[in-house]
């Protein structure tokens, strides 16, 4: 069943199209429409086994864009399918499911108004990700679609650690809680690395580090998700590229006091001035902070140790609220390709019985890998994860 | 060389007057200025020996409370020394002193106009404990006096801890920066914990869990504070009685956002109307949260587990940042009488070598113990905390 996985942001669409099966899945095409209601908008197609086939050409809307990836889809020449009549489904990643979604679900028009209604606390995604469902309804108004949550995987979590220590009435009114995000990503590689360790994910304690440009840290007790870095926003938790994560609130409230900033200004600080960027002074970008780090910079040093670190803390943390740890499980982007952060992680861990190989560490970037010792009590893997695979799949449950 | 501890409030002044040599020290009386500036003051003066004594009357100053509490030190009937020429000196607690004070210092001209400066950052503290020495200066004019500063002991964390990801220019021009608070209390249970404990301070890892209404961790490398979670204000890390504790700013500035909340409005719900208070409903004093939640009131328990579990989530972080712990110290109001926290935080951490005896615990209050197993690789104790000692102590060691 041939499958369109759509990741619809405010000026851009991530795609994918899968052919998936219960037991098997092959990558077709992937490809990027970009700069969306800019003067020049660009499509790069890559079709699997063909040439790569890019376009430029003004594209004013979502519609618009995935008209120009359905053409490029059907295309003679770097086209993967015979006809749009091939496409069976099409997943969405959607941001923000609130408390209303622990689980993917079919769209319906119930689902399409929560997601509006999430507008509020989810201001920069959702509005793209409902553009892209009511864009497919426009253009391929008889394919069912199914909603994947980036939220979801999260819903376990219990009330103890959801729960922020402010006024209980603004839970009620507004719903301000940890939500946490890169759900998708959490459940797969806590799934996967499970089998990939030969642990029962049902009777064990994983901790996945999803690290990237943004980048969590998930708590999985038994296979659900137990608490998460990420909370009401995705500002929170870890240092990010250009996020400051954990944050004394008084410290961001004196700058804004001192600097005059309104809300929108605040949330620009902490969303797009912070974070690596803030302290490197260099980039958000981890490989020209290694750079900057090997040449000696003194800020892009104290950056990657800061940056490292919390990763680390987080790790030490969920240990102790679960009692324990399993498995440690790399992934995203720096956690697939960054010795260095795997390395600072995993020194000086054994008092909690972490013990990795430096060779093996070292040598493994992006591909599933075990790197813990054969002594250490804990196992750690670096484990490639695949949201679009997971919506997909997830896609094809909910269709079937 | 008798010595008298002041830690001034804005309506109040604790203090205590102690008789301290090198090696030895006693306690002659302590007492509280209450309601200072309000139509009616209190006064309660605890003379060891001898009977309490208490007044009510107008206290319109600080100049006129210390007034008070001197007449009271030298009564006939419950004083405790024979003039005013016994106080050999004076030891403040300063709440804050900024970068400037990685120790206590004997009070000049300088350190006062630094303690001013610092108005900024500590708008509730040093300008009552500026007021506090000012007052002394007037009553007892030739009596030294020293201060010692609650943020010292944590001039030592090193900037990869200190250091928020926000903006660099705002630590450069502001000094927004994670400063840490409860320092002589870390600093003297962490000493007295490993002299307890059989430990080299100077070759240790100790964690010091000071909990009470407020309430901070401190990572103890080797005798110096290597992290901690109090903030850049004291309202950051621990859940407390009435503020925050972690929390995503995002959903701080969502809810103010919402509720059309100034500045100010923001630092009131977060320092006095959020924490225990805030999420049990029922009270901001652990003792009526113990009740409730044995009655099973279920605001209660989620409050008592929360506030319980961020000291534990505490305790992982920092043994993950150091490699391991030898050593935790619990103490303060809630750390030493509270059986219940002290089980919370140590049980299922054997993962990390921590044991403790269920009935040796469960039998502590408020006295120096150890509560480790034999087996316990980690050494766990309850300490009980004496900050104004090291004031006195620190206040000799400068004077002479």
């Amino acid at each position: 069943m041939v499958i369109l996985v759509l990741n619809c942001g405010s000026s851009s669409i991530k795609y994918q199209v899968l052919d998936v099966e219960a037991a098997a899945h092959k990558l077709l095409a992937k490809g990027i429409v970009d700069r969306i209601g800019l003067a020049e908008g660009d499509l790069v197609h890559k079709p699997v086994g063909k040439d790569k086939f890019s376009l430029h050409q003004p594209i004013p809307d979502h519609t618009t864009g995935i008209r120009l990836v359905l053409d490029a889809l059907t295309n003679v020449e770097h086209g993967v399918i015979a006809s749009l009549d091939d496409v069976k489904a099409v997943g969405h990643r959607v941001a923000h499911g609130g408390e209303y979604f622990a689980d993917s679900c079919v769209v319906t028009e119930d689902v399409k108004a929560k997601v509006k209604e999430l507008f509020a606390i989810a201001p920069l995604h959702n509005p793209a990700n409902l553009e892209g469902i009511l864009s497919i309804e426009q253009v391929l108004p008889s394919v069912p679609q199914v909603a994947v949550f980036d939220t979801s995987f999260h819903q376990t979590i219990p009330a103890v650690n959801y729960l922020y220590a402010l006024p209980m009435e603004y839970y009620e009114k507004y719903r301000v809680r940890r939500y946490g995000f890169h759900g998708t990503s959490h459940k797969f590689v806590a799934k996967r690395g499970a089998e990939f360790c030969g642990l029962d994910l049902a009777n064990s304690k994983i901790i996945t580090c999803h690290v990237g440009n943004g980048g969590s840290v998930t708590a999985v007790l038994n296979g659900k998700s137990y608490c998460t870095s990420m909370g009401f926003s995705p500002v929170d938790g870890l240092m990010m590229g250009t996020r400051c994560g954990d944050v004394d609130p008084s410290a961001v409230l004196y700058i804004a006091e001192k600097e005059g900033m309104n809300f929108a200004e605040i949330n620009t600080m902490i969303n797009k001035k912070s974070g690596v960027v803030a302290i490197s002074g260099v980039s958000s970008d981890m490989r020209d902070i290694d750079d900057a780090y090997d040449a000696g910079n003194e800020r892009a040093i104290i950056a990657r140790d800061m940056y490292f670190d919390r990763v680390k803390q987080y790790v030490g943390k969920y240990a102790a609220m679960m009692g324990g740890v399993d498995l440690v499980v790399f992934t995203g982007g720096v956690g697939e390709n960054s010795p260095e952060l795997r390395e600072w992680v995993a020194n000086n861990m054994a008092f909690m019985g972490i013990e990795i190989d430096a060779a093996v560490n070292k040598a493994t970037r992006g591909v599933d890998k075990i790197l813990s010792t054969e002594n250490s009590k804990v196992k750690v893997a670096v484990i490639a994860t695949n949201e679009e695979l997971v919506i997909a799949q997830d896609t094809y449950r909910l269709i079937n």
